[in-house]
């Protein structure tokens, strides 16, 4: 049981037992969320500020409800209707925020590395909710406290992830977590969105969807994110869903106990078919209930939290 | 005094008792609100997600306030700022609200029947806060409370509801929970927004406005939606305002203790004159204010809260 | 110690003992935001309307954080997504928001005067938030606040305001709290926005920028609003800069303690020089630390609060 960090920036600059003690901690938090009163103390008095500039409806609301669980004082800012528009750089408004007496900023930013250089100009804690193309820690953790709710553990496992990774602070932050606990990742998609390059990170690159599912203990597919300009990256959404969208026929060559995840949204008959997202080896809604634990652990270790006892005698 | 569902969708399908328990419900807690202060434990712990898939102000203020009175933890979710914008179905968004917890869902929405509908779907508690043209529950609940409160009972009066019927969703709520609670409704507007058809709902239609309100112990007026596309029903605002606009001269012609009510917000000097939306005999703003109450009974009974005498114990 | 107003509307009204009381309990606040747990229960189970009908970011939110640690329940209520839209009166608005109980509506407002009406037609505080050009209070109220901790007094330092007098409810204000506490006030800018009318309210008016700032212990930049239609009131931005911009060769030129204000967002490079805005003489985010405390002052007194003593209790 480790955690000495202020802030979490991403999975890359984590050890492998810092993720360890963030999944064992929200495993204590799992349970508060199946208690009839769903909170605790723990941030009580602290103030909490969401600072979407990036729009954002899932992730803002588990970090929302996370906080609320933790029973901190919340404020929302959301790029829209900021001081953004009348031309305030991004230090002036977090050095506002913090002089406020914000503990915490929660943070989604369409530029990479934006909370880290955050981080190096205020004292609050600043918590990564996903930077440009870069990471998206909290994502990668509830996805590794997924698998290793479901399998029993990590180590070990062929963790297949499908789709845009090129472009994926979700691909990212899981290829960072798989590795550094001992599964073995192999990607695919379209070439032109899964480079050889990846294979610098660890991983197998593939470009044939068979052979990245055959082995595959999980199957992680990404969303094709047809709302942003990928029209020069593959022909059209139906080819990319002949080639490479996860419908029964492909299913079937898979390992009858492989998990099939999904960050959501999901986008039914196009990465995903409805009645596999829909079946008993999906577990899309249980990433969405853990999300919602790691995030509350996440808040609980970098307040200097001290682990699941605490939680419990909460 | 019994209750045991777990979704308020409609009144058609309550029993008069059951409507009856949430007014007496709402007594108790109208009391709360005269409080010092306004809060009791009952929803402590407990997530409620205001899913306002349409845009709504005054209701959803409503619900706020009856939520945070309940001390229960919340999550407003519009459309506008929504992964709806990415494709997602309705009952994706609800089952992911779900898998966060969220044990209650308040809910408007355009399509007649999407509350019936996410209750299927989803295991949390579904209060319907206006579907389409449907029906507006709460809204019916709260009138019924205001007319019982200002008249002492509802049975055996003459109701007269006013204005746009056939697009109006408090309308057919009010015309359930009045019938079923024994007053005798009539309704009255223009013919191609009153048609005969609601005869068959138990009430009386009538196109002649004095034959309307001469025998009425309440007159309900119906907002004239000026901002949709109501082009083809009447040729102009001015013309309804002569025709059916509740005025000094038809005022004089109600029996003296009639009731003035509208669920607001008010066109002043088109359904309504000034200074009888601000009369002795208005009781708008009582409506607003047993809103609170109401839908404090509502989300107290649906979360199997047994009654006025748990609440006075709290 | 002296306090028996309800609603606090402008700082004209105000006796200098009154706006001492408000910065004597602002302190005593000011030491709850260095508390672990910055919260007290003065406001706990009542209802504080935010009510913010032209946009703002820095002022709501600093409103909501001082509502949360006075335990009060927060409603938002913004002009895009209200009943305004539907042509509803802000009379009638204000009606409505009392009828559900609200306590207090800290309010925002376009038009000057507009929470004074208010305060004569519903029976809940308000507390202006900004109204027009015509007052900001609680920016004066932070702004004195932050002059005496640093200075250590008001009477008889010479306050300069420089920028766009004309249209600020913020130098309005400002000019009300100086003198009514015994400074000397100094306004400067181009003459187009800063007008000898000013003279009558006791100021010194000039157009000289050394002048103004030689003798002065205080030096108040205002924002130069590039984004409102100032094209006819001085000829571009960068002669704004040019004449009347703080940079190091007129910093050197003032009085060494002398302290730089600006009630933010900055434009760097317009109206104050990067350095100068981040430098030791820059209290800018002190003002934004004490907005916080003098704001949950001012709701504790409009509420009945009797000051430190009752707040070291909580």
């Amino acid at each position: 049981m480790s955690w000495h960090r202020k802030h979490l920036l991403d999975i890359e600059s984590l050890s492998a037992e810092e993720i360890v003690t963030v999944l064992d901690t929200a495993l204590a938090f799992k349970a508060v969320g199946e208690r009839a009163i769903k909170k605790v103390p723990a941030l009580r008095g602290k103030t909490v500020v969401n600072l979407f500039v990036e729009p954002s409806t899932r992730t803002r609301i588990s970090f929302e409800l996370a906080e609320q669980r933790l029973s901190a004082d919340i404020v929302n800012f959301s790029a829209e209707a900021s001081s953004f528009k009348k031309g305030e750089t991004l230090k002036d408004t977090a050095r506002n925020l913090e002089a406020l007496n914000a503990d915490f900023i929660v943070m989604r930013h369409g530029a990479s590395g934006a909370p880290h250089f955050l981080s190096r100009v205020v004292e609050a804690s600043i918590i990564n909710a996903g930077d440009g193309a870069h990471e998206h820690p909290t994502q990668a953790l509830l996805d590794a406290f997924t698998i290793r709710e479901r399998k029993g553990k990590i180590t070990g496992l062929n963790v297949t992830i499908l789709g845009d990774i090129l472009y994926s602070r979700v691909a990212r932050s899981n290829i960072w977590a798989l590795t550094k606990l001992g599964a073995k990742v192999t990607l695919c998609g379209p070439s032109t969105l899964v480079p050889r390059v990846f294979e610098q990170m660890g991983c197998r690159v593939t470009h044939n969807v068979d052979e990245a599912i055959q082995d595959a203990d999980i199957i992680n597919l990404l969303r094709i994110q047809h709302e942003r300009q990928r029209k020069t990256m593959f022909p059209s959404i139906n080819e990319y869903t002949t080639l490479f969208g996860l419908n029964k026929a492909r299913l079937a060559k898979t390992k009858p106990d492989a998990l099939i995840m999904h960050p959501g949204p999901i986008n039914r008959g196009v990465e995903i078919d409805s009645e596999i997202a829909d079946g008993e080896r999906s577990v899309i809604l249980d990433q969405v209930t853990n999300g919602l634990a790691v995030r509350m652990a996440v808040l609980f270790l970098v307040n200097g939290g001290k682990g699941p006892q605490e939680i419990a005698a909460s």
